[in-house]
């Protein structure tokens, strides 16, 4: 793996190199980690990478390694830099003959995510999204259950994502984080839509196998200064008839990474708390509550397959990031051996889509006063 | 205390008299039951009411209390009937003489509900509708905290009360309660809405001391065959600026009472559960999330003064309930003795007025796609 | 209903009054409620008795309602003193042929417990000692469970009692309940042993069906110049041969009532917290976590019947208490309709003289070194 | 690093795997994974080593390794046998100028556990036990708010770990992990005592700074045809006059990894739950309960330094794992740099005498029919 952005200090790119390396299948082999190549190199070598392969600028690192043996090269690049600066080395990545796995939310723009699409399907390379909390097991149980029939027909949806780290201006405080997130050029025209309203989409649709059909959003900008939403209230509608709303926030004070979904059947229904992870809780006609747990009695094979520890072993944030790398990983070794693979279990460009369609459909809606919006 | 509804087997009759004698100020001397004077008057002798002040229907009730001697006769009539049932013993009470009690949503019509609040001030009586929720010991602690400004302004509120029980077509199994519920000519224009969404939305005004200046409602009517709704989606802007959402539904399978509200300021926030009524969840800037109890450590007076017994020792449903009662029961005594009170502290006309005004804002809305509909 | 105790202001006082008029059934129409006649019968008048009915002295009180018709006079008598002020009332009244509700523990020594037991039986009088915590409605839920064999055979119990109101010397600041509990004279020779440890060995033997056959206990007595134990760590050995452990204390700082009990058997186990009553948990060999409710999905009959209002409508410690009272009362009403009644639900003399053993055994076996010491 | 035991399939191997890899700091570079040569080279490809350090016995592989240059030969050995064979390979390796890493409880005997400090100590190199939990985030805030005087005196201890995987025979089914934990032979006189247990004992005595004096055990052998303890309630003294219990437990049915720990202080007290290890309750005299979680406000340095994410991202068991094994390679790292490190934090061959005199001493208690025991 070589690792565009994440030079040392970052959040996300920690994240990826550790999720990337639980399971033993991936090495971070390069990585061009900076804006400058100065930093870049000093990253890497803070990473112990050997130093020819600390590159300064990702075309370089592209170049360069596509110059290297095929045994030797890279296999695929991540990117893990602010919105902005997907596109460029993702399109570069794939145009070279390199997979690619991406931060959310795709690109900048919808058009950027278009083009992407048509770049991917020309390059014949895998791509991976980390919406990384698709990757947790009581999700794929979740995922499951509904899939399956168990909870009936999905008649209502609550899903929320609430965070309070941006009550406060920390973006005049120097903090990047905030930063570059309340930057338009940087983040593209959603705020706290882009950064975890889309979790928060593609949850749903996740689990649910259903579509958002539109949407009725109230944005909020409540930060001094900012220009960016960085709270929304949002009505949905389902492609299936279902209704349901959403909430994020960005300025909902005290909240750490409050990630929540509710789906509610004509035969059951079920919750999910991100902060909470290792609890499903599902709640039935005639039946009482009852509480799966990861590798606990009563999982479909499914959510099993995701667990590395046994039941009562708490799996964290990292492990559901780590099941992604690992989907795909798999993914890229099957290739590798000619192998073919129905239904590879990893977010892809087209769940990066459905995330900027609903990013801009949001913004129009908010800006005609809440009427609801098409997402197609 | 004489009681309008309520006949053996009732649920809420039964609800409203334990609460009403939990605190020994109370005693129930007089009723008319049921639509039937046979079953009403049953019900009083089940109860061991005095045979002759079991009455056939209410107007007999208060004409014959009337000329009871005063220290004989009752001092309030409480109101326990279906909606449609509301207006016409309060008003007759009221313009009898008698204070009244009532169950909410206030009046089947907003017309009645002007015509009601008219008769209240021509009267001079006391009149009580029963928010039962604001009753809770953790409820006067959230309102206390943010009228003294500990929370900052107010950015962003969350409610939502979830119900499953009408998930099936209860109705259709005889009964009652579900039958008048989804009957718009016992309830109203609103199903859910009159039912549980008027609590969340007093709840939403009581705790903030806001009003809900606009609403965007999503109403949903999934039970076969049924008018009115039995689930609801909104979007709300309150008359701060702050912006928000409420989910009601009653097809929320395998939802209880599920009545929860999150409030989020610039200082701090917190969050209630009624299923868990005895902790209040708030957070802040700089320091860890803090819980407080009934009777626990750290709370203002307004949250004491409402407990009855010591700290971890578990307040339900009846208790808060009884708080309204209690709190009733106190100002009749005072005004009896001709003392004056200057905020009493129990729901009024004005609540119910609300109530009516959310609920007709609510249809008028979703029956314009959701458009922004104004509360005032 | 007469009661002996519970003066104005007392805290046991009012939870009986309140509990015992929950469900209608009772009146309190006499009482000599304090140490003092004054008080006593300013308390009654307090309570808007009859002032011929407010008694100076308990023997007063038993003596004066004997001679009145029968009609009239009160029906038991309610014991809410102090440990050392049980049995004289008691006896008095049982010969006087008054049923009686007594607070726990039973009495200040075991002989007076014996005596007691003997007084009872020759009385012909119902006796009902308020263990109110099985009046809990999952309380009752998990005995049935066990009863049925649905959790095979207990093979381990895990009891606590934790309260954290003594950390401080309470007692020295003039706090009445403090005072009592910490002296011999009142209490009787055990402390948080008699005023909590009685209930969780209650608790146990009351859910499962077992008896504890021996313990060893090592008790605590932590507060600066106490005599009697305010801590308390056991092992148990029931007639069964399952294992466990009872912690009771009443210096575990910010603790507030946290009863608790764990029950494992050998198909499926439990879990019950006092604080959060409203929740049972059930674990299973095979199947998920289980989480019953009170009027909530898959619950037998023992614990519907005991629910006074719908699933999710949280029921409290007033509740669980006035069910101790409507079974008495309905047990009284029977008998005084000359009907039998099978398997009177209210805890009786036994589980008081059950509770005096235990806190013998324990104070017996603190002495020997936690020596094993059997209840017999 | 190299590793002994852990072959593929092993659940502990692959901890040890996924939790050294996660800082990226350490590599696994050797191993002999199994009892037969065949599958521990089988394991080792598996895993992608090099063929040729994929060895056949820990033997070989501390003999070969030793034998490579210095910059090439693994830096220490990674010991995740069953316990009996924990000595060998760690008294070899030590010998031979390895550090080790070790998975407890120590040794099989005490005596092992006694020779193996003294091999240490003349070895001069690093040995860690992986008593993970202490790895976690909120048990370091607790130890340093009870280093810190911040809940002043320990008065009392209650700490429990429970599961319920043996509840059956799971033994006489074939499963590994059961047939090694109920053999002495393997597991030493320790049953659950041994293989959490010592968890339980190390958290205590970790957390609180105190030493457990002396231990009145009573131990249950409840699996059909077990020999060693599977269950087991425990007394315990502090060395600082607190008192408490613990109690253990494998066939605690249901229960899937249930360690827990409550500490009473005089100014304060705090639990944990490893089930949901981002969460620290702590409460006070006069404050409403705090909850502390990983990351978030108010924690002390200890805590915040092990946090590899931000508040709210859940960290789990594989997390608080990696801690210790960052401690171990930060160690090592510092020696290879001839830097002196004060106080390295991770658990020592110290703690794991603690552990084994522990065991020891509860099965003596326990013969002695739980009299009080010393543990010195």
């Amino acid at each position: 793996m070589g690792m565009v952005g994440g030079g040392t200090g970052s959040f996300i790119g920690d994240v990826h190199r550790r999720a990337s390396a639980i399971d033993g299948m991936i090495e971070l082999v390069c990585g061009a980690f900076s804006s400058t190549a100065e930093k870049s190199i000093a990253s890497g070598i803070a990473l112990n990478l050997d130093k020819s392969r600390c590159y300064g600028t990702f075309n370089d690192m592209i170049q360069k390694e596509r110059e290297l043996p095929e045994d030797v090269r890279m296999d695929f690049v991540a990117i893990v830099t602010p919105n902005h600066m997907h596109f460029p080395p993702a399109k570069m990545a794939l145009e070279n003959g390199f997979h690619v796995v991406c931060d959310k939310p795709l690109t900048l723009t919808l058009d950027e995510a278009e083009t992407l699409q048509k770049v991917i399907a020309k390059s014949g390379k895998l791509f991976a999204l980390t919406h990384n909390y698709t990757g947790n097991s009581m999700v794929k149980q979740a995922k499951a259950m509904i899939s399956k029939g168990e909870l009936g027909t999905i008649r209502k949806i609550q899903a929320q994502y609430l965070q309070g780290w941006l009550s406060t201006s920390l973006e005049k405080t120097g903090q990047k984080q905030a930063a570059w997130r309340i930057d338009p050029k940087k983040s593209g025209i959603g705020g706290a839509l882009g950064d975890i309203g889309t979790h928060a989409e593609n949850l749903i649709e996740y689990i649910t196998g259903l579509k958002i059909a539109e949407i009725a959003a109230d944005l909020g900008t409540f930060g001094e200064g900012r220009i960016l939403d960085d709270d929304g209230n949002m009505l949905i509608r389902m492609d299936n008839g279902a209704k349901g709303s959403i909430s994020i926030s960005q300025i909902a004070l005290g909240e750490e990474n409050n990630l929540a979904i509710r789906v509610y059947g004509t035969k059951g229904s079920l919750e999910w708390h991100q902060e909470n992870p290792n609890k499903l809780i599902t709640r039935w006609l005639k039946e009482p509550k009852k509480i799966f747990t990861p590798n606990g009695n009563g999982l479909h094979e499914e959510a099993l397959n995701v667990s590395r520890i046994p039941a009562g072993h708490p799996e964290g944030y990292l492990e559901a990031f780590a099941t992604i790398y690992k989907n795909f990983a798999t993914h890229v070794l099957a290739i590798n051996n000619g192998e073919i693979v129905d239904e590879p279990d990893y977010p892809t460009v087209d769940d990066g889509i459905r995330g900027m369609k609903f990013i801009y459909a949001a913004v129009e809606s908010d800006s005609n006063n809440s009427a609801w919006t098409k997402i197609n």
